[in-house]
């Protein structure tokens, strides 16, 4: 069972790839304090760990995108974890469009948070599971 | 001046693209002790802000490709990190071509170092130039 850390909080976008953030919300790498760096990656390896042996994957990518120029759409720091195995993309770099879907997926998940509009039950009752499945 | 940390190790490969490493020869990111997972991370956050400065840059890409199916070539855990900013690849995903030119590069020095071929007076005085600019 990953703890749920001090620090850092994890967003499911879909089910081969992850975001660890920290809860504190600020834009850069930089602007996070030597704890909160440490947190994010050690929780970032755990949930790494877990998902590649889920998903019976071999390796896995990290990424962050730190700044607009880097490809970041939502101005929140954030690591993008990713199961690898074979054949799961035709070539290797079509991992980075998904990464860019991924930041669209965050970005419409958070405009929607903005606009106060509550999720449904069914999609919740989606997400625990998907928690039950990955962490249990 | 970014002080020469306890763990972590930095090797450029050339002046827009460096490594940061663990000391220890680690083949993946779960292999890392949490004092070693925090201080690669600390120091490539350092060493991140004195190149986006450097380069004038905007942004940061920073990724870790763990293992074979992820991109890595060479076993040995290593962060990506590379100053971003407008127009520097025509487009975004480019940067991951370049990533992945830098692990072959990364792979002929230390094929280089096994072979015990001394590198020239020349070769080790451009680092160290290098070293000069971007951390005094």
């Amino acid at each position: 069972m990953i703890r749920v850390v001090e620090c850092s909080i994890l967003l499911p976008l879909h089910f081969v790839h992850v975001l660890v953030c920290p809860r504190r919300e600020v834009k850069r790498f930089i602007d996070l304090s030597a704890h909160e760096t440490s947190d994010l990656w050690l929780t970032a390896k755990k949930v790494g760990r877990q998902l590649e042996s889920f998903y019976m994957a071999t390796s896995l990518t990290f990424t962050i995108q730190d700044g607009p120029r880097a490809g970041q759409s939502v101005p929140h720091v954030h690591v993008h974890i990713i199961p690898r195995k074979d054949g799961d993309f035709e070539k290797n770099d079509e991992i980075y469009d998904a990464i860019d879907e991924s930041e669209k997926e965050l970005k419409r998940k958070l405009d929607l948070d903005e606009e106060k509009r509550n999720r449904s039950m069914e999609e919740m009752a989606q997400e625990a599971d998907g928690y039950r499945l990955l962490f249990s």
